[in-house]
């Protein structure tokens, strides 16, 4: 994606100085647009751990990243296959609901052969990584392109006039490598003339929607509405939403969707005012190893601060205030699980399909074991 | 509701100076608790315009309390109809969703024969709106105890475990005159010994769950865990929740529900989930001349500033936020419709009754003209 002329990816390796993984600080914007160096496997997981990055793919890409780093950490004192393994469950750990960072580092770990000197393991690693960045960008690419249809089909279906899309949270290029997976649908409609207006949740607690969503589709030159997250079942009443479009950080064989806390109220609202609500995300995001969402999927409990401050800009700086009693006790889950029933369709790579066990597997069998 | 072991109301009368109407400053907390001196029927206006005072019942009794000082303001200059029909226009333009601000301030309307000395105007003026607080009090002391059986029947079904409430904006004493709508069966609960925690929603865009409820609560000495809008729906599926008490600030005679905004989608899961879903109101906030609560009650569309910015403590002071890039477009509605189709029933001063027509004109048969 382009900001002021320059193309960016949300992370990559500095062409200079190929020991430096470069992302874009995510924890400044929207107000400031600064990137940040990365140059061990500990700056990887405090960036996961602080959310300059986040987003399913974005994480799974910073992990791959994270044991290339690792790779160039071993020296004549270090076993290299104890390095990298400590340095894998080190790095996956670091957060717990999309399975795109475990995955990302188990692809990585396995392209690796412990017995190569630690330049060709290094070089394996960066391959590795890369290919996941590329791989995972070219998803996001066909997944705006699957979804695109849809948004065409309404915008012809309602007489074209502009199509009204809700998203919740960020699952934007920031939080992929590029595209997005919710947003590429919208990018590629817009490119194509087609009029969209999109309803962007706040999401608090951290408030991706309306820090970095806002943002993107501003820069991207996106008509959008910043509403709070309990504002969308009104729009849906009112007819006001055509379509919802969220992202995902882990999905079931069965197609139950873990997504950023509010998803699951989104679609049932959805579902109450037949309105169609998909998820949208590359197959990375599948568990093909688990059925049930709810009981399956284990749910981040991040730190109650998140819920008692919220930051923000004042006065030229980032500044957090508090908005509740100086005691307040505050619990902070950071996902929930949409069942499929109230699932429309998944937008992925290979396609839109339903959400049921049946269609995800006939869809990708290959990655059926 | 005692304060630093002084009782207080949400709104009262001056007594050393009855031509003042006193308030507790609901901007200011829960960081600052201050009171402000209203003493003209535009300090009445702004301090409704501004949420100095808010919630249905509180709003009500200082519309009446705004009539009252418009007759301290009738001169020799002044035509008294004339001048008390445009502060009754006035005030009740403030906010349009509430009906009570309408109720009381036609009741007050009612009382007064436009022939009498303005001393007996205003003497009949400040009766009228002493009564309005008084039954209201009346009322929700009355809600307290038909609510605090359910609350008793679920402790008792569930092994005598504490009962988890989850409850959405403030509704409570702050927002009413004394004890609250849907906290009232809460203290109620917590005065019989009956152990229960709640389940604070913040709510964006005001945060009142997260300034007023949580405040409040924490004065009464309930524990209580604030949460973000979003989490409702992960705790019920979870079983985290026994039941949800909201408040109103408009029913229809079916048993439509205006409140906060996001009412809608708590109530949602709670059906989702088949957790009993109550409306704790007095019946001042049943609007007995509509029945179709979509399409017939006036939401109201506020500053989007609101969601825009966010307002808390740093530095001792309150300081304003702004949480997304500056150009942002932001539309802030305020309230939601739940349908009654979603209520388990309505908590009245008369008793619980299901969210029907028949069974509320049943109970209500007295207010049908």
């Amino acid at each position: 994606m382009k900001i002021n002329n320059q193309n960016y990816q949300s992370i990559w390796l500095d062409e200079s100085d190929p020991s430096v993984v470069k992302v874009i600080d995510q924890q400044k914007l929207p107000f400031f647009f600064e990137t940040k160096e990365l140059r061990s496997v500990d700056d990887i997981y405090c960036a996961i751990n602080d959310m300059t990055v986040r987003g399913a793919p974005l994480i799974g890409a910073a992990g791959a990243f994270g044991i290339y780093l690792a790779t160039l950490e071993i020296n004549s004192l270090t076993n290299p296959r104890d390095h990298l393994a400590n340095a894998a469950r080190y790095l996956v750990s670091c957060r717990p609901t999309a399975v795109n960072l475990s995955w990302a580092v188990a692809y990585v770990m396995e392209k690796l052969s412990f017995d190569l000197p630690p330049e060709a393991l290094s070089e394996r690693a960066r391959v590795a990584a890369i290919e996941i960045c590329e791989t995972e960008k070219e998803h996001c690419r066909q997944i705006g392109n699957h979804g695109l249809k849809l948004i065409e089909d309404i915008y012809q279906n309602n007489g074209e006039k502009p199509v009204n899309i809700l998203t919740h949270c960020n699952a934007g290029w920031l939080g992929c490598i590029d595209y997005g997976t919710a947003t590429a649908p919208i990018y590629f409609a817009h490119d194509k003339g087609i009029p969209v207006h999109v309803w962007v949740d706040e999401t608090r607690p951290r408030n991706q929607g309306a820090k970095l969503t806002a943002w993107e589709l501003g820069q991207y030159g996106i008509p959008y509405s910043l509403i709070t997250d309990n504002s969308g079942g009104h729009l849906m009443q009112h007819n006001k939403v055509d379509i919802v479009i969220v992202g995902c950080d882990r999905a079931t064989c069965t197609g139950d969707v873990a997504n950023k806390i509010g998803t699951y109220l989104k679609a049932l609202a959805a579902h109450d005012n037949n309105i169609p609500f998909y998820a949208a995300l590359p197959s990375s995001s599948i568990d093909f190893s688990i059925a049930d969402g709810l009981n399956e999927i284990t749910v981040e409990v991040r730190n109650p601060d998140e819920v008692t401050s919220i930051s923000g800009f004042s006065e030229g700086t980032i500044k957090s205030v508090r908005i509740c009693p100086e005691d307040t006790i505050a619990v902070n889950y950071g996902f929930d699980i949409t069942p499929a029933r109230l699932i429309t369709g998944l937008i992925t790579e290979k396609g839109v399909c339903r959400a049921t066990e049946k269609d995800i597997k006939k869809m990708f069998s290959d990655k059926i074991k």
